[in-house]
């Protein structure tokens, strides 16, 4: 068997998210029918971040050991698309060392959130942010996202009933910045717990600074704020060292 | 009456145009439903520039007369984004005299043409460019585009049974600029014919410099290059004095 590591891109909007659920629409099992129709054999299929119904990826990466006759690897990416369904696509596919796993070998995740806060909405986004149109303090947002930097404990951020070993998390970067009629999150961490993202940036949208950092301390889910849409949240890119 | 300009965002792709069609879904049977919900009666709706189907628009243009009880008109757009589904929104709604014509009164239109050269699709821009992959001179599009502006007769670059009085346009702007994994072709001119710049861009990509001034001098439809897909198509902005 040759592993691959595949980045691809999807637009979540008609998913039920990434991971298998029998008779629901998910990218996984699309990616499985694809790997079926094109390689003899697969197994080990491994996803570095398992996203959630409507938010998108921009460079998902998956692990996977693929047998006998299929294309050579320069040839993987388009023989895969030329089977998907037009809203996931393979953008590359590399030959990795047999230890290769795509979620155990990362170092880290970089995700977006996309905010639109004009007045009305915008229709040729309405599946891409999360509109917004009440008042926002931009300096408060900011220093939202400084309190959230660095190693915290982030129970307050995401689902109570989740099994995480642990709510440990080490963000390396969080950052809000204004591209014309939108405010743009972009997040960087060594891992990220469930909903975290959507429960921050929902948080930071209705909450102060104060209050981020009061959740951090207490870790009291029932104090944050609400989950905001998955259909803002991008997976921009999974790092591997 | 009182007379509105109303300005229009809109996703083309699950549309067959702006202009009404029995039985079929368009765009302005969707803002007819909306005015009759919202106004006690309209009448002499007038549109900038009729899209075909899957062309988008950020900035179309509509003026409209409206009666009887109603919003007011700062309440206007509010009151017709309630109603209207979430593929069309009024982005403004402004007072304009009696004799405002939104198709008349316009002094000139702009487009957008986007073109994704990436050699993979991108389901993100999926309904929202022309994916391209073959190799493409830049220098020669740049010099097509400069071949295209001034008063022409663009009788090459429209359907041959079209009932245009006159193919002579005016084109005021046309550039190509890369933008990532785009090119993107923006043009501005007076008047427009049916399917001209879909007409324009198909050639622009498979045919040289020369050959576009060729067609211009010949008007010859047949030696042009296929018509662009809609989907890459942005009304943007419609200019009055």
């Amino acid at each position: 068997m040759q592993r691959l590591k595949l980045t691809l891109e999807y637009d979540g909007t008609d998913f039920v998210g990434w991971a298998r659920q029998p008779g629901l629409r998910t990218v996984e099992a699309e990616l499985r029918e694809a790997l079926r129709r094109v390689f003899a054999s697969f197994d080990e299929l491994i996803v570095a971040g398992r996203t959630d119904a409507g938010v998108h990826a921009l460079g998902q990466a998956v692990s996977v050991a693929v047998g006998g006759r299929g294309p050579a690897t320069e040839h993987a990416a388009a023989a895969l698309n030329a089977v998907l369904p037009s809203d996931v696509a393979v953008l590359s596919a590399e030959d990795v060392p047999d230890d290769f796993n795509a979620r155990f070998s990362a170092s880290g995740r970089s995700y977006r959130y996309r905010v639109l806060t004009a007045r009305h909405a915008a229709p040729l986004r309405r599946a891409r942010v999360h509109h917004y149109p009440r008042p926002l303090d931009e300096h408060d947002l900011d220093a939202s996202a400084a309190v959230i930097v660095g190693e915290h404990d982030f129970e307050a951020f995401t689902k109570t009933k989740t099994h995480h070993d642990s709510f440990i998390c080490t963000v390396r970067r969080a950052t809000w910045r204004r591209t014309g009629d939108e405010l743009i999150f972009e997040i960087d961490a060594s891992r990220f717990l469930r909903h975290m993202i959507r429960s921050l940036v929902g948080t930071m949208l209705e909450q102060s600074p104060e209050d981020i950092r009061a959740l951090l301390a207490s870790g009291n889910r029932n104090d944050a704020g609400t989950t905001a849409p998955g259909r803002g949240l991008y997976l921009v890119s999974v790092a591997y060292d």
